[in-house]
């Protein structure tokens, strides 16, 4: 069977390198040729994600569909399915889960707890929202992503700016929370439904980028199953294929959903050096209808830190040694690509059984790598 | 830095698969557009390992050159260190490990433990040997893997006909051993001479050829330590670079050298998914002058079975869904070659507290995936 992956980011890299030991055939719909998965895969071909031709084309070499980001245009998807081509996760999953607006409305459908949210299109409402509800959160609908697209507003006329500023494209508004923790759940899905569930994660976030995942999170066990518990209902309510990562407020009223992702994330990284199956292996999985892989940490704790560039002259890839001589038993992942500010370049994983020491320990190789400080 | 590989099998595979989190840049020389590698990276040239020609051109092409096996022109490795072209493992390690005669002469060189042998081009020598020694092994000195070129030789004559058929290629002669065990140690040295060791591991042989690997050997400590510190001094007394596995036979006088291989190796392969940092990437460390990793295992135990063909019908890739449904837990490597009799396909690795436990969980899984049986 061959798997199509649309997207040719670091995602894809980590599905490819997983891809190898199952000897699953993958071919990659990439937008560069210096794309992470390009480097390293024969099997890729250019093309762009929001193009309905290149979609067409690039689901008529394969058997199977899957995706390393959402930025793909869903109109094609819903059609490339209705002509009988196979999308794992499906066409209106993927649909749901890359729309903000009815994502929530589909968790809203579930049952699941949520933020407070109005969606709009209308710069006035937008100004409005604020108004009444004092400073909010302003997400648009579809597109962003790693804390683009996200924007703290405080007072009407900037909502009604932003607003006017998109053009019609629907936002979300959201008052601001009180966060105690960010969470994050990665559930795996097959075709048939049967699903496995990976422990909780915490994740850290800096200008809404995740710069650190600890695995597992330490919170009350019941607080834990509840969020397994939601993961596990928010993947039957979008019908899931592979992974869907649900990630997760902790707030002083219990857990809310914030966002899901129906692809691997970035919170399960750890689980390549830390858990028996990994997100990526597991998602291949599940993608080409076969068993799932447990998915259980071999670690008491692993925490992930991401390798952020600092600037454009920094780079991971010429510091390479000094990153492995920093600690010898940590797990250095680099993706191929150019630095810069802000850019995700590689992550490194630390298993250990004191997770405080772990996080120094990430801390230490990520800074000799020469990315952003990993928060402490 | 380019790193290029001579050969293309499975062993350079699982170096390729652990080069691209290293974002280590390799080439591969390969036989066959076919070959293990060929399937999954998009940076191989056809070419043989026994052309002086081929050999020249890749070296050109690459900063550094390895091996995933021996079978190589080793008067050209030798041209092409003179003339600055960097190896690691350096030719004359090559030369020496490739060669059983120049092996076991080093090793004593070195004093350490061996069996006792004899070396000859002549059938009547060897002829001679098996009249005064009783029945031998008799091993072609170089070429042989797999126990292909190795022979069981009861009678005179069949020693001098075995070794007439070879028209003047080198033999060594060794009575036969009673043997209590068979030990491997993996130790990877850099390119400055310092080194990491893995854990002893027992494998277990059918017919010369490794069907099952546990890892770590249950052995008394001393005895362990003595494996260990002859693997080292081994590694030290050829010189090596990156892996140099150590075969050892267990005997009633205790541990001998029995093999070296200057290359990742199949008594290695559960380190993959049971220690720290795999072979593969030590092995790339080592070659590309970077610090070493953490050799450690992560589990008290693991067992890894090799998944040899049946027959030219069975296929595990057809039964991979099988093999996983087997055990979800178990970590399935398929190498993506053709099902033939005898032929290395994949191995399959199981981590377990209880080692015993191990070995069953692997048969069921090599069992699922068509290939023979592995010995319990």
């Amino acid at each position: 069977m061959l798997v199509g992956v649309v997207g040719g980011g670091q995602l894809a890299r980590m599905m490819f390198q997983e891809s190898i030991p199952l000897g699953i055939d993958l071919r990659f719909l990439v937008e560069r040729a210096g794309d992470p998965v390009a480097l390293v895969s024969p099997h890729h071909s250019l093309g762009s994600a929001n193009s309905p031709d290149d979609l067409r084309r690039f689901a008529e070499e394969v058997d199977v569909l899957t995706f390393d980001h959402e930025v793909v245009d869903l109109d094609t998807l819903a059609r490339l399915e209705a002509d009988g081509h196979v999308l794992r996760p499906k066409a209106a999953t993927f649909a749901t889960v890359a729309h903000k607006r009815r994502m929530r409305s589909a968790l809203r459908a579930a049952g699941l707890p949520m933020p407070a949210f109005r969606a709009t299109t209308d710069p006035l409402e937008a100004a409005e929202a604020v108004a009444e509800g004092g400073p909010q959160v302003l997400k648009i609908a579809h597109g962003g992503y790693d804390g683009r697209g996200t924007f703290f507003v405080d007072d009407p006329s900037e909502a009604e700016r932003l607003v006017g500023a998109f053009g019609g494209a629907e936002v979300l508004l959201e008052p601001r929370l009180d966060l105690l923790a960010e969470l994050a759940v990665l559930v795996v899905r097959g075709p048939s439904g049967e699903t496995v569930v990976y422990d909780p994660v915490t994740t850290i976030q800096v200008d809404g980028q995740c710069r650190r995942i600890d695995a597992p999170a330490r919170h009350a066990d019941d607080l834990l199953a509840a969020a397994r518990a939601t993961a596990q209902q928010a993947a039957d309510a979008v019908d899931a294929v592979g992974v869907l990562a649900v990630e997760m407020f902790l707030t002083h009223d219990g857990l809310l959903v914030n966002e899901l992702a129906a692809r691997p994330h970035n919170s399960g990284h750890h689980t390549l050096d830390a858990a028996v199956t990994s997100q990526f292996a597991n998602h291949l999985r599940a993608v080409g209808d076969l068993p799932l892989g447990d998915p259980s940490l071999t670690s008491p704790s692993a925490v992930t830190g991401n390798v952020i560039g600092r600037d454009e002259v920094a780079d991971p890839r010429d510091r390479l040694a000094a990153g492995l001589a920093a600690d010898p038993a940590a797990h250095v992942h680099l993706y191929g690509k150019s630095p810069r500010r802000d850019r995700k370049l590689g992550h490194v994983t630390v298993c250990d059984d004191d997770q405080d020491r772990a996080v120094d320990r990430v801390r230490r190789v990520v800074a000799a790598l020469g990315g952003q400080e990993v928060p402490r």
